[in-house]
């Protein structure tokens, strides 16, 4: 649990200094995720994990899954839990009813909670967020109706996305006054410039096609395939070998930003260290004789 | 005026040093905008303000609205006329006749103008383009017809681009010997490299719907509803609050370019700042209290 | 030679320090290119030089063009020959065979060969890479059927890439306990990071069409029209100005990491720069004299 815990974003606050920092000074550096686990009667997450695969359901679908300060604990908490175990390879994002999330709690953002409480909730969801990134296995997102704001966040943080056709994505939060900053890192980084601004100063949704010809969704399927379609992706990554994909992910993410020199010698040092991961040997070997691999998923020494 | 001004970026020039460096000392820092505003007889641009929208309309169509220095200036003053004015929610950029904008006019940039004033184009194009970046309310790009080089890089610039099905992009430099290495930097920026380099390496068009689907453009309409589908979404922008918007779009560009935890610190005080706005708290007030928001347009204390 | 040597990126490595570090300290700064050369019987690459248009084709189809460390120095040295003549103006890369490439030969990545091979298998590829990006004429991948991995990451490398409708391209590295990390610099900068990891995490293929959709080409073709289609923008480009075109590229990948500022400062100077060119100037005095322009192909004084 030690180990999970470091996966989230810690450190020093970073932001500018001077009279106008307003943030409080735990902003960016609170206890460890889960203290403030609110010990309400019904969950408003539902965790299964089977052959390696954990799904995480969004489920208050009565509040349209909003991505509250205690529906973001609970999500941090079921994906931070076992996170180091070799018996999980992926995880699996999806949500209750027609709405897969609807984003923040507007309620929780009135002048009454003030600015600690706003400031506790966009960086406990920006934790959230890079934590998918920082995590061991891949995450996909199952998406089967509306996502808007921090909620559409969430999908274009996660590794892989998959929706059905019925899906839609939309930052409408210039139309109360809010706009979208949050989650337009996300989705920032997801689509060309042009097509992000138009959501964000307009508010409009996308459907899923536009979103998967944007660069928003890996993949878009008819409604009735998309459970069929996720499973058959997370049971593909749960077949391989645990520590190779959790290299190649952290690696990918790690070179991405970097000029392509500094991208190659940090990869070609990476090809080198995969290889040499028992694992590593033994794929190749049952590849050259032609036999299928048994990974034994022992990490790198 | 004066805060109008400090939207063009200024400061001493970060071009290489020694004995190569051949720009004039002026090149990044010369006098406030319009100062050399031409005295020409016909105004190479019209303006018109309504409801919170400024039209800006190239109209120089016997010149395929060539972007030269005087239209260039021209449309420079167009865009920062009383800026930070709460009249001003939105602006649309689009064209008189059937070309958008050929570009930059070839005639100022033969040896006769010399080194100097070829400098002078290109420093004063590039002020605009990043001009529109920094402007407070959003530039949208409304294009009827063909936008060539710096035309396309105009296109490129704008938060928003709608276009009809009638318009096309080029970026044809190399076929006068003159690579478009400055609306490289705009296009580079919207579509991806391949298919920005096959259009700088060809110089070939693309159509609007591969302008779409490549990223260049936001939107494409059939041309009859051109005019309507522009004036649609300005009119939304319009309705929005400015000083919510505004930070939005600031924001927005701020944190595009930062590391995930660095966007995601900036844009969490972003979002806590925005909760400050009196419009903010209106809009999550009037959300939930069910009724529409009444903006006081208040920038930030 | 020695100039055209110059291409290929040298210097001391930037590896992470300290007991971990395990590649050979020659890893970054090796002798030059072609030192080791292969002595085998049949070459690996064909190549053929016309009217400015140098066709490399690799040409080992019964080990489906493998890009083992012989394959990847023959086709180094194929880029780099006489890369600095005005003969040359632009590269096709092919293959023959209903293969375009399998990527490494695993045959080499096994513990026998051990980890100073297998970094030099892996250095060798990036410089390969790094040095069409670096090269001074346009770089164009003709791709006429399955790519995978390294094979996929050559044609992500170029800067330009045509593909015929019966082409596909995959990074199947997981299946065979190696993710594909180093392919994945070249994918992940040209496809979005959804398509990217859905790519990398399943190891399935994605078709000519949706590659175009995502950015990895530049032009997809029915198959009967693609060696007349790449055969045309080779032409093209040919017929250009060299030192324009070669000025062109070099500025377009240098600008592009940049902040807008900056990548607007080093290209007005790159445009002033291309005017004071003799054939930045016969190009643009032909067209206002309305003649086709004769190129003398003069590099910068």
């Amino acid at each position: 649990m030690a180990a999970a815990r470091a996966l989230v974003a810690k450190g020093p606050c970073w932001l500018r200094r001077g009279p106008s920092v307003r943030l409080p000074a735990r902003f960016c550096s609170r206890g460890p995720a889960g203290e403030g686990r609110p010990e309400s009667e019904a969950p408003l997450t539902r965790t299964q994990q089977r052959d390696g695969i954990r799904n995480i359901v969004l489920s208050n679908p009565k509040k349209r899954n909003a991505l509250s300060l205690a529906m973001l604990k609970s999500l941090q908490n079921d994906i931070l839990h076992e996170a180091e175990s070799n018996d999980l390879k992926v995880i699996v994002i999806s949500a209750e009813g027609p709405v897969f999330s609807s984003g923040h709690d507007l309620k929780e953002l009135t002048s009454e909670q003030g600015r600690d409480y706003h400031a506790e909730v966009f960086q406990t969801c920006s934790e959230v967020m890079m934590l998918i990134r920082n995590h061991p296995v891949p995450i996909i997102a199952m998406v089967n109706g509306l996502a808007t704001a921090a909620g559409c966040q969430l999908v274009a943080s996660c590794d892989i996305a998959v929706a059905s056709d019925k899906a839609s994505f939309a930052t409408p939060g210039v139309n109360v006054g809010l706009f979208c900053s949050t989650p337009a890192v996300a989705l920032g980084r997801a689509v060309p410039r042009k097509v992000a601004l138009e959501m964000l100063f307009t508010g409009e949704p996308i459907s899923a096609q536009d979103a998967l010809l944007h660069g928003l969704l890996s993949k878009v399927v008819p409604e009735p395939q998309l459970q069929e379609e996720t499973v058959r992706i997370a049971t593909k990554i749960a077949s391989l070998s645990r520590p190779v994909v959790s290299l190649g992910k952290a690696t990918f993410y790690k070179q991405l930003p970097q000029d392509l020199k500094t991208a190659y010698c940090l990869t070609s040092q990476a090809m080198v260290d995969n290889l040499a991961l028992r694992d590593g040997q033994e794929g190749i070997t049952a590849f050259l004789q032609k036999r299928r691999p048994v990974w034994s998923h022992e990490p790198a020494r």
